[in-house]
């Protein structure tokens, strides 16, 4: 979000200063240009962010960030700590691109059983920033390790 | 869909009165911030609809709304039941943020058992509006509550 | 990408050209339609192609192109040939809209068994572009034919 306001800034200080130097068909050809590179930052660029040969952990597009499947950071412990370790790691990735986890716009959260659904509430509940959930769906599904019971996809406007 | 027509006219005529009343440098001015605020509003702006402390029902940003997984409304049903009661509660928040299905970006489908494949595609392939299918995908998944068979999670442009 | 990149260059000659016939007003004027254009085209509009009852293989709305669940072209071979024939109809799809796999945002697999996971990552890490890995999530889920081994859901930039 903090992106998008920087280049207006700059992008206004850059006109201000070209009116005196211009004339009104050179600043209708730079007007042009501003937004075009505006459209061309947002909408056409991808940013990559911790790549590696199998994912990225943070693909930014159009300013929406798109986070690689997070588990827990100790595959031993119990579904509280583990969805409490993944959700952590949401956060960080979530800051890492300068946005947080009031902008999340979906969820889909990846249970090994349904047993859990209840534990892990509990944990997503209070972390979540109250008035900001974001469209969540949960499922039953195994993860890739076997001691892995939570796993989350998470996109974020940023 | 409509919010963008909307700033769009209005923003029309409010350069329409400025003309009569400003100057050339002013009017760059005007119309430089009258572009930054549709950004603003397209870009950086998040609703949230219908939030309690697990999950948004709908959240749009940028053009998209993201809804939260959708399941039947009564548990108890068949497949065929538990398909179109589904999709009718699908119907009714795409339509609460001014969208509706013809506008269908993604759908992802989660069937307790493939077993139900046949027969809930007939509900899907009957509900779809001609021309208009949404890029999907199903696997096999179970959901929160033993009973449920199905449920979905849809993305549309609004 | 290409296509954001033809209305601009088409659009900066159309202004050329109207700034030798018109007055200020009417550039501004111009102006302002040329950019609704732009965000109707980018924001608003939605391209379904390969559409049939059920789904649409690629649907793409505001620079971004979400791909229906791909699988395997011949289910009865293995995990091996499954990943890589699937993957090999990703690269068409993304193709047949214009961009390709290093510009992919997101991808869902879902696996019929995680015992699979290492000979799919094997082709995954091979296909995807140096440096340009999606954002990646990997559960388990059966398919809807019991043959198949392996799914995967793609968003990409366009």
């Amino acid at each position: 979000m903090g992106k998008t306001m920087t280049w207006s800034i700059r992008g206004v200080n850059e006109l201000h200063f070209a009116i005196k130097e211009k004339t009104y068909l050179d600043l209708l050809n730079d007007s042009f240009w501003f937004y075009y590179r505006a459209f061309e930052n947002t909408i056409m660029n991808i940013a990559r962010h911790q790549t590696n040969e199998r994912t990225s952990k943070v693909v930014v597009h159009n300013n929406v960030a798109y986070l690689c499947g997070q588990v827990a950071a100790d595959a031993d412990t119990d579904i509280t700590e583990q969805t409490q370790t993944m959700l952590a790691k949401v956060d960080e990735l979530l800051i890492s691109v300068g946005t947080d986890s009031t902008r999340m716009l979906s969820a889909t959260i990846y249970l090994k059983s349904m047993d859990d659904f209840a534990a892990m509430n509990l944990v997503w509940n209070a972390w979540v920033p109250t008035g900001h959930a974001p469209a969540r769906a949960c499922v039953q599904a195994a993860m890739a390790r076997s001691t892995l019971l939570v796993e989350i996809s998470v996109t974020a406007a940023c």
